[in-house]
């Protein structure tokens, strides 16, 4: 068992060991999960969570290194956690991929950490919130969400961010892609990036298209600006941050920044206990109970709704 | 609200609206579902359910349609279910693709439904199993469930068939395509259509190689066996029918019918209680229990561990 207290104060220190074993901790389902949670509860809530997603090949990792240099140019200590089982960054502290993210490797003020789809109930959509909550309280100033734009789950943990960045790069026919990938709805920051090739300036019109940000939109509303990058060159990335930034100051303005993340939270919670749910069902299946019904509803003697309440009421026994 | 005995009384006589009206019913997770469910448990259990599944192209719906025939000449009641969002087969009752199911549009002992990617929770997962028994309830001797092996749930569908037809066609690297969509371990009968096309032999083979059927089996073990038919020409179908027929009859020598059927039926079962716990949940998304949960995970004062178990408690007392 591991001193969670402790963990937690070295953490706090900004100590990438400690980090790194609390991430295990919660990532794992590990029996000290709810003990660690509960310890991070009230220092979380100061970080800035910036969701990055786009299809591979868009330049996702060279953006998020260009932007970790940026917030670090700033004074901010900076998360990276990247969620793609295809991301070059390799699992623990400071071990990120060696072309694209070297020159952070060194940085105590940087923190990366790569999740891939897991085995175990809920996946990533149940990890990453933990994650992310474990890198907020340890002092992070800035989290950046990878995640590539293909499955369900990512998108959706993108779209939990406090802001979140789609990226595009021309040429790909890569707006309908988007479309096709739900990542069209979710974006408050649009990056067209590799924008030094053919196509950049076609790719953000049909986006701005598919966007309607040429329709009306109310006063008050956030409209999503489109932004040209060279990422590998640091090109339009100061552009990015102030558009990051303006977002921020427009979600704290309309009092959106709370109602966020407190719709990120409900997400969350609903996601444990849809977990925890589906483990004590699972729980059942080497049941006696579950194979009892099975062995009935196959007799004819029992229809599959009626037993499924009475495996309900089971559950509910168990609470 | 509709009599549901008349309807189930109806649809045994083999009246078709009276099928797809159950069908609607049991589907769009109508108030009657329960009493649907009720009424139809004890007339269940004496279809062969046969699986058809394979990826776009392979000729399911011709197979479908040539094995529709064969099983007409042996007397037999008939239902496909085409399990597809992109299946040529239009819903409701006796109306197929023109062009491939026409024979059958007029024949009074063939029952065509399609079933599209529902919105209502639990999907295909959910509603196909409810439609299957409203079919065998009916009184339909043969149930045809064809899906695409593409994406998981439609994959699961066909594995919970008492025996699972893969179908492969010649030249598209499929037996490749067919690993990685998952559907190589749940065939009992392989089918390599389009027969008379260059590489049928050569997808045999490689079928044959993937499957590992060169190596020893135990005496009592069921081998599945490749054949090689030309649905639209209705050549080989005979020979399928006869494997379908030799793996029937293995089932039931080995007992392992039943054992299939309540292994589905927990499937079931438990695919019913998660999604009414799911529902349960989505009840509560507008509530202010949860609304209330997230403001104080919000500010601290909560972790999403302790509040999911506050969730799950109140799930508990609605039971």
């Amino acid at each position: 068992m591991q001193d969670v207290p402790e963990l937690v104060a070295q953490a706090r220190e900004g100590r990438p060991r400690a980090v790194a074993r609390l991430i295990s901790l919660v990532e794992g389902a590990s029996p000290q999960l709810r003990e660690v949670m509960a310890a991070l509860a009230p220092l979380a809530g100061n970080a800035y969570v910036i969701g990055v997603t786009g299809s591979p090949g868009v330049g996702k990792s060279t953006s998020t290194s260009a932007l970790v240099s940026a917030y670090r140019k700033a004074g901010k200590r900076v998360a990276v956690l990247a969620v793609d089982p295809s991301s070059p960054f390799s699992g623990g502290a400071l071990l990120g991929d060696r072309v694209r993210m070297s020159e952070h490797a060194s940085d105590p003020g940087v923190y990366i950490r790569s999740m891939a789809t897991r085995g175990h109930l809920g996946g990533l959509a149940w990890a990453a919130p933990q994650a992310i909550r474990v890198l907020d309280a340890a002092g992070c100033d800035v989290i950046l969400v990878e995640t590539v734009g293909v499955g369900q789950s990512e998108v959706e943990i993108a779209s939990q961010a406090d802001t979140s960045v789609v990226l595009l790069a021309p040429g790909m026919g890569d707006g309908i892609q988007a479309a096709k990938a739900g990542i069209l709805e979710i974006g408050d920051v649009y990056v067209v990036n590799k924008a030094d090739r053919d196509g950049a300036d076609a790719t953000a019109r049909e986006l701005n298209h598919m966007l309607g940000l040429g329709e009306s939109r109310g006063p008050g509303d956030w409209r999503p600006p489109i932004i040209k990058t060279v990422a590998a060159r640091g090109e339009g990335i100061d552009e990015v941050v102030e558009a990051l930034e303006k977002h921020r100051a427009w979600l704290e303005e309309h009092d959106a920044l709370t109602r966020r993340r407190a719709r990120r939270a409900a997400h969350e919670v609903e996601t444990i206990a849809v977990t925890t749910l589906r483990e004590r069902i699972g729980d059942l299946h080497g049941d006696r109970r579950l194979g009892a019904l099975a062995e009935r509803i196959v007799a004819g003697e029992l229809d599959p709704y009626t037993a499924a309440d009475e495996l309900v009421a089971g559950l509910t026994d168990g609470a």
